[in-house]
C-alpha cells in the first residue's frame, strides 16, 4: 500500500485534510486515488496508519487503524560526510534513508573540493530533503531522515556533543585476531543510543581532522580491508549497524 | 600506488611487459608513468606485486618485490540478480567489485521487465567487465570479480550446484527474540566457501522462483525490516557478510 508522510499530529476524530501541495499532488493526480482507496498515512509521532480517501475534491481520509509496523533501526545512527563531489550526496540521501539513518549532515572538510556558501547549501538542503522524503515512503520508513549541511566545520564539531557515541570511518592496520574496532563499537550500542558516523569526501578525512575528532571522543573504525568510495562506505556503515544491532541482538 | 590488472602469470625473472592497449593507455597516456616510477601489478595469482617502469616506449615494468596485501573476502560471495531495468546493472558492476564480491550474475526473472537477447547481453557482459576492471583497481582488489549473464533461467538454476551455500534476499517474517535467518546463515561459512546470495529485480522474486531456488537447496533470509531497492539490497548483502565474517569472525 502507498505510504506518504503528513506533517503534524494525527487527530483524535474527525478527517484528516491534505494540506501538502505536492502530497496532494501524488495521491490524487499521480496515483488516482479515488473514494475508499486506501493507503498508509505516517504524521509525526511515527505511527503507520492506514486511512481510506473520503473525497478527492477535499483532500480528505478516514483514519482506519493504527499498523503495528515499526522499523525504525533500534539504534538512532546520523550520517555526516566531507562535502563530496557531484550529486554524491543527493545519491546518499536516497540510499542512507533506505538503509534507516535517521539523519544525513555534511560539512566542508579538509579534503572537500566543493566550495558551498549559506545560499547553495539552503538549496542542496531542500533539495536532499526531496529525495530523503521521497526515499523514506518507497521503503516505508516510520520517520523521514533530517538533512543538515553545515556551512563550517566548527558548527559541525560544536554539535558533536548530541550524541551518545561518535564514530570516524577509516582505515584502520587491524592486527591479526583482534575484533575489529567497529564490532567492539557496536557492541555497546544500546537501544535508544544516538551514534555520529563521521565519513571524509572522496580524499578522506585529514589527520587534522582525525586528532579534533578524536579529542571530542570519537573513535576510528574500519570497515573492512578494501578500499570504499566516499558513498560506498556510509551504505556499509549502515548494514553493518543493521546486522550487528537489529539482526544479530550485537 | 596505482594499481593494475595484468592477465597471466607472473613471469619468474626478466621484465613484464604491458600488451594490453587500454592498461598501457592509462600507464603512460593518463598517468603519464616515467622510467622509474611505480606501480602495484596484480596477476591471475592475486598476489600484488610492486613494480617499476623500465622503458614507457616498450611498455616494460620490472618486478621488485610481492606484497603481502590480501583484500579479498574469506568466503567467495557470488551476487546474483533479476535483470534490473536501466543502468542498475552497471551501478551494481562498481559497487559489489567494491564490496568484495567474486561474481556479479543476472538471469531473466519472472518479473525482470527488461528482455535482452544474446547479442545485447554480450556487449552488456563486456560492458560491465570493464566496470568491474576499474573498480577493482580503484579498490585496491587482489581479484577482478566475474561477470556472468544468463540468456535463460534455466541456466542460472543448473549452476546453483557449484555453490556451497545459496541464499535468497527475501522478506520474512522475524519474530520477537528470533536469530535472523541471515545471522544463522553466516554463522555456517567457513573460510574458502562459495556463497551465492540471489536477488528479484524491482518487482522483487516471484514465489515460484522461491519455490524453484528452496528445492534446489537455497534459503531465505531478510535484510532488516526496511524495503531495499533491487540495487541496495546486495550492498547490504555484502557489508554484512563483511562484517560477520571478515570483521567479527562469524
Amino acid at each position: 500500500m502507498q505510504q506518504y508522510f503528513v506533517h503534524g499530529r494525527a487527530p483524535q476524530e474527525g478527517l484528516v485534510t491534505i494540506t501538502d501541495k505536492e502530497t496532494a499532488k501524488h495521491m490524487f493526480s499521480v496515483m488516482r486515488l479515488q473514494p475508499d482507496d486506501e493507503v498508509v498515512l505516517v504524521f509525526d509521532d511515527a505511527i503507520k496508519r492506514r486511512a481510506k480517501v473520503i473525497s478527492k475534491e477535499d483532500q480528505t481520509f478516514e483514519l482506519i487503524e493504527d499498523l503495528a509496523d515499526m522499523v525504525e533501526l533500534p539504534v538512532s545512527v546520523t550520517i555526516a560526510v566531507g562535502f563530496p563531489k557531484g550529486d554524491k550526496l543527493e545519491f546518499l540521501a536516497q540510499k542512507v534513508t533506505e538503509l534507516g539513518a535517521s539523519q544525513l549532515q555534511a560539512f566542508p572538510a579538509d579534503w572537500s573540493v566543493v566550495k558551498w556558501d549559506s545560499k547553495k547549501l539552503t538549496k542542496k538542503a531542500e533539495k536532499l530533503e526531496k529525495i530523503a522524503l521521497g526515499a523514506a515512503e518507497q521503503s516505508k520508513r516510520n520517520r523521514i531522515p533530517a538533512v543538515q549541511l553545515f556551512e563550517t566545520k566548527t558548527a559541525f564539531l560544536q554539535q558533536l556533543t548530541n550524541f551518545d557515541h561518535v564514530l570516524i570511518a577509516y582505515e584502520e592496520a587491524a592486527k591479526q585476531g583482534e575484533t575489529s574496532q567497529l564490532v567492539q563499537a557496536l557492541s555497546k550500542m544500546q537501544t535508544g543510543d544516538n551514534l555520529l558516523f563521521v565519513f571524509g569526501p572522496e580524499g578522506g578525512i585529514s589527520s587534522a581532522e582525525i586528532d579534533q575528532l578524536t579529542a571530542l571522543g570519537a573513535k576510528t573504525v574500519g570497515l573492512g580491508p578494501r578500499i570504499l568510495r566516499a558513498e560506498t562506505a556510509p551504505l556499509y556503515a549502515l548494514s553493518a549497524v543493521s546486522y550487528a544491532v537489529e539482526l544479530k541482538g550485537n
